[in-house]
């Protein structure tokens, strides 16, 4: 039998423009695909959000290796900026062009072709899983989380799960992911006394107490890193009052952050410290500071093992290079699924992921089907 | 020959609709009176801006005392908020309505109708002369300052003047003002790289930055104040972003303050403190910070002496009290009117001035002639 294209497969993904939350065809064409390959598929859809489970071999086997990716893309961004079809999937140049094709339909499509040729050519003693999202790029709460809510309900279980998100920054092989740090945001309302600026005692400056709770908390050192991850970072990414009258001291401004922190944190320890800070400020100003709190994820890892291990050994065999076990960057899918299992991500070069004239190498997609095919070999030897 | 009525004045000059820049016909009226009057009258105008020069007795007399005042008024706000016609005049429960009662048609009518009434009763061995301007609300480029440059062109000398804005928070005879603070105003502009809030090694955030200055600048204790002066007052007016997305670290945000300084700084010397500053928070940071400042006016003081003890006599004798010598609020003409000849001012009750339902008590009228009518019997006996 001729093995699946995952070029080809990538193409026809592209061309189908399911700009999140649109399923815009591209699960209904892998499991198309899926079902003839014998995999028994369920749509599991929740909240008008689409989302595929696919199971080759027997439920609940000893060793089920899943893959995990999501067909949702973020939308063109400024259309006219793009100097191809965004669903056109043209090859020119040694790349494929188009929204989504390095994150992640190409990395969907190498998982799926490596899956069905493994399944068909040498049928292992056990279960390969494939759960693929339609709700990635948007609140993410109706995709990997519903698939993961049926699993559990349907006693279905993968006994590691590999991620497809691109994890190299510049080159093929370079880095794995094998945990994330977690991400919130708060944000922050400063209410004190409208005035004049010639008569400040009459007023309470709400401004004072953002710059100092701002200043504060930004110089505030979280942590200086670990063996495996990144120092946690803390952002301002706004502040805001609105104020056209430089004779008018303003009786509310607004501010928000984003910390990106690791281990040695965890949401509600991160919101404590600010509750602490702001406690500070306020002190006897008189100052109200009100804040909201939104933990994305928190901070996870699973430690180096088996499932680094099978990945470091199908990557190197593939590109010679051994891949760093990252932990940086934003937050992906992989948070949810290390509740259910051991996880890590491996993918492409992440480079121009969420950009106009997005493209991936045409070599990059046949060799990351190929490091995915090993580590299955691997996985069931 | 009968008194001339301030309330009545007042009155017709309420009805004047003299929204600034907007003569109204306020300064033809006054200019009527006072020419019937013996007032040797000048329209002093400059770029569409209307003010009125008025002298009764010898040019370079030496004793000429000054009046200063201003016929124009602020905008009427919220215009379905009055609870009365804003240019009605209307008299009820003791006060008198309008726009402008306050501020301070009610001080020019009580001036003018002094002046009258002492020139024609006991003429003086000296000159009296009134300078009201047009501009005074807004830009005030074009007013007070333009009378001073026609009458330094014309030899025209007052060797002492009094404004006639409202001075007193309270109480009529509380307070009149022998200084002010200067005002600076100064924008900043915070440059730094954009990126997103995962990779924060790849942006450079401005608002730490923007944070850092205003924290360090607003905790800095300008000065304790001294006998004439309040401590310097140093406020953040606004500061703003305009960024909705939480993982983005923005290019640009941008900070205006005002600052309220005593005879311990200057324009300059604030400036230079600022620079500095900025100086420390830009570092190495590669933050770009641009200012740019705008000194609307430098402190000054007239001294106690002979001017104040006029005024404290007059107030004295009117009312009962000893009217403090004050430096507070914002800046007035005074602030012009201080390189000609010493300064101050004494009005009335500054309580409604710029709102909504502005009113005047008409007892509060007739006392603050009477009050000038003093100072003037006094300065020539
Ligand atoms: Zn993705
Ligand atoms: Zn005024």
């Amino acid at each position: 039998m001729t093995p699946v294209d995952p070029v080809d497969l990538t193409a026809q993904l592209v061309r189908c423009p399911s700009i999140t939350p649109e399923e815009g065809g591209a699960l209904v064409l892998l499991e198309d695909l899926l079902s003839s390959a014998g995999f028994e598929c369920t749509q599991v859809d929740r909240n008008g959000t689409s989302n595929l489970f696919a199971r080759w071999g027997r439920k609940g086997a000893n060793r089920s290796f899943g893959f995990n990716g999501h067909t949702d893309v973020v939308p063109l961004g400024d259309e006219n900026a793009w100097t191809v079809d965004p669903f056109g999937a043209e090859i020119k140049d040694g790349f494929l062009w188009g929204r989504g094709s390095t994150d992640m339909k190409s990395g969907v499509a190498a998982f799926t072709a490596a899956a069905i040729d493994f399944v068909r050519d040498t049928p292992p003693d056990g279960a390969v899983i494939l759960t693929i999202t339609g709700d990635e790029e948007g609140d993410a709460t109706d995709g990997t989380v519903a698939l993961l809510d049926w699993m559990e309900a349907q006693g279905e279980v993968m006994t590691h799960c590999l991620v497809g998100e691109p994890t190299s920054p510049n080159h093929m092989g370079e880095a794995m992911k094998i945990g994330r740090r977690g991400s919130m945001n708060v944000w922050f309302t400063f209410t004190g006394v409208q005035g004049h600026s010639a008569y400040p005692h009459r007023a309470n400056n709400p401004l004072t107490a953002m710059a100092r709770l701002m200043d504060t908390l930004a110089s505030h050192e979280l942590d200086a890193g670990n063996d495996h991850f990144d120092p946690s970072n803390f952002a301002i990414v706004t502040m805001d009052t609105g104020n056209p009258a430089t004779n008018v001291i303003p009786a509310q401004c607004r501010a928000a952050v984003n910390i990106r922190f690791n281990d040695h944190h965890s949401g509600s320890s991160l919101t404590e410290w600010i509750d602490r800070e702001v406690a500070k400020v306020v002190g006897d100003t008189g100052i109200r500071i009100e804040t909201k709190v939104k933990i994305s994820g928190e901070s996870f890892i699973t430690p180096p093992g088996e499932l680094s291990d099978l990945i470091a050994r199908a990557v190197k065999a593939e590109t010679g290079q051994t891949p760093e076990m990252s932990t940086s960057g934003g937050t992906s899918d992989a948070r949810f699924m290390k509740s259910h299992c051991p996880v890590a991500e491996f993918g492409l070069v992440g480079k121009t992921m969420h950009q106009v004239d997005e493209k991936v190498p045409v070599a990059d997609i046949i060799q990351l089907k190929a490091i995915y095919a090993r580590m299955l070999a691997d996985y069931f030897a």
